[in-house]
């Protein structure tokens, strides 16, 4: 991956494209932050290799780019959303601002969103919590049906994603954020994109075998992780996703890249658990940079150089690609720049 | 396994046993309905396999019989439990109540425990929502350390089980119930009473080498689900578990087979979600149904004969167990027995 483009110059760029296809430029930079985000972290699965699906998605109508935002339902400890159909990463966020809101009062809350779209990093809306000192959640049904119940050969489910983020006090929070899946399908899109082969292990054809192309792979199932139990996770995090606001769930959930005249009713789940309620926040600080200082000083296995906790590879990937620019693969680059052709925006800071 | 025990005989059994080292009849009641709830849904590495060393453990003192179950601090939508040093299964049900009760109130609301012990099967707890028409959540950390950190080669990490259970309508509610490892140290323990082997990619031996002898595997340690996402995972559930009541956390949990003059303040959190704060609970109920008989009719792969949902075989295992009796392996039934020899009492029902 040669190709390295300065973040702010990468940014300017998808503002700039947005903007054209009818979003606010305010709410333009709140999007594109949160999906730059996720490449400056090393989760290209998840960045600007999205990018050319969402504008397309914009350009014909069948998402929203200037949503009425509205909650439907409220109390001092809920609330549902109804996104009307605006991009997921700005649903997202304003759905878990209202989670935090609702904890910053003393209440642990949920907010279950419904007519969103496909939000992204799941990490993102959960780590809005950290500053608040609160735990935060962030559950997502997928925007793609590409997993089948365990022993099924029909693909009725996401591979949903969630995380989880607990601040810390010294230490860098701890944030999980996984999908059910042995890889993400984002990984076998960038593979695809980049013609390299994927192990065997993560996914099965349309032919029910397991492949190392990844363009076959595209065609077939993605296998959960550690079977039986991958699936019960998927299914679980979609039902969390989907129940509590009528978000759609199974064969109700349209292909993102391949149905442009259905809006998709993408639900999410966000959460937050503020830890004041429980603890002296400083005594929590000082209990989790305990835990995390020694997880990180544990003996290590033959060749390990360095045990990292959940998001710390995230985190030093921010910050050598704030540094040195954002790689991106040559085939995400030129889908990018037939992109600024089209809208007249120069690509800059290669 | 040839030996089947009748459900109320091996209640009564473990009941009077339990009486015999200082727990009130009413509470021992309690306890092994929870214990013996996961025998009958084959939940075996859960159930009376841990019984001798429960009452080992009351018996030396190691854990308290008579424990004092007091809330420290408390709001609408949160609490904090001290177990007194209780089994896990009493403190669990007491807090899980309070979390109801706290749900009935219209709260989503969370209960964090300390000072309690093993606390059996995860979902037991979950699962005490749904008559309430709630989500429920339970999560703790392990009794004993045997995962390390991704690329550590040191135990300091339990495997950290967790349940959410979703309610329904005319269908069986949806139940995950998962550890963090490829497979539960209890069914390692299990293999090794019965002198069977285990799957190669269950554990690592202590020298860090794949295993099938359940003997080596309980010296070495347990792989987790999907590698590094079973680490992260098991890592935040025992964070989630312990940061907020101020539990024990890594290192300073004891063992729970070896360390019998410590008690082992392990923690838990369970949560609750009302439906009704969110959606008419009829039109959830509703919505339930119909995604669980999506995923339930879904064209099967070749040679499979049925669909199962999360938590479906486990209750009709029990239906089954509850007819036919409890299959108990020779080794279990041997432990049983010569505990009833010491306590004086006869396990009948065979």
């Amino acid at each position: 991956m040669a190709n390295r483009v300065r973040e702010v110059a990468l940014k300017h760029f998808c503002v700039e494209v947005l903007c054209k296809v009818g979003v606010p430029h305010d709410e333009a930079a709140l999007i594109v932050d949160n999906l730059i985000e996720a490449d400056l972290r090393g989760v290209e699965s998840h960045g600007v290799v999205r990018f050319p699906i969402y504008v397309e998605r914009l350009s014909v109508g069948v998402m929203n780019p200037r949503p009425r935002i509205r909650t439907l339902r409220e109390t001092a400890t809920s609330a549902v959303v109804d996104g009307d159909n605006g991009m997921g990463q700005l649903v997202g966020v304003r759905a878990m601002e209202l989670a935090i809101e609702k904890g910053r009062r003393g209440a642990c809350a949920f907010v279950a969103v419904r007519n969103s779209n496909h939000y992204g990093a799941a990490a993102y809306y959960a780590e809005m919590a950290l500053p608040h000192e609160m735990i935060g959640f962030s559950f997502t049904i997928g925007g793609i049906n590409h997993m089948t119940p365990w022993g099924g050969a029909e693909a009725i489910l996401g591979n949903n994603p969630f995380a989880v983020a607990i601040p810390a006090g010294e230490e860098p929070p701890v944030v999980l954020d996984m999908a059910c899946s042995v890889a993400a399908r984002g990984k076998i899109i960038v593979a695809a994109k980049e013609g390299t082969p994927i192990p065997a292990d993560w996914t099965v054809g349309p032919d029910g075998r397991p492949t190392t192309d990844p363009v076959e792979a595209l065609k077939g199932f993605v296998q959960p992780v550690g079977g039986a139990k991958g699936y019960a996770l998927t299914l679980t995090i979609g039902l969390l996703s989907s129940m509590l606001s009528g978000a759609y769930f199974g064969s109700e959930v349209t292909h993102m890249y391949e149905d442009f005249e259905h809006p998709q009713n993408i639900g999410h789940l966000f959460g937050v658990i503020p830890v004041g309620l429980f603890e002296e926040p400083a005594q929590f600080r000082q209990r989790m940079d305990k835990a995390i200082r020694e997880v990180r000083g544990v003996r290590r296995a033959p060749g390990v150089e360095r045990i990292y906790l959940p998001g710390e590879r995230e985190r030093l990937s921010a910050a050598e690609r704030r540094r040195d620019g954002v790689p991106l693969a040559a085939s995400v680059l030129a889908e990018l720049q037939e992109l600024g052709g089209r809208y007249g925006i120069p690509l800059d800071g290669l």
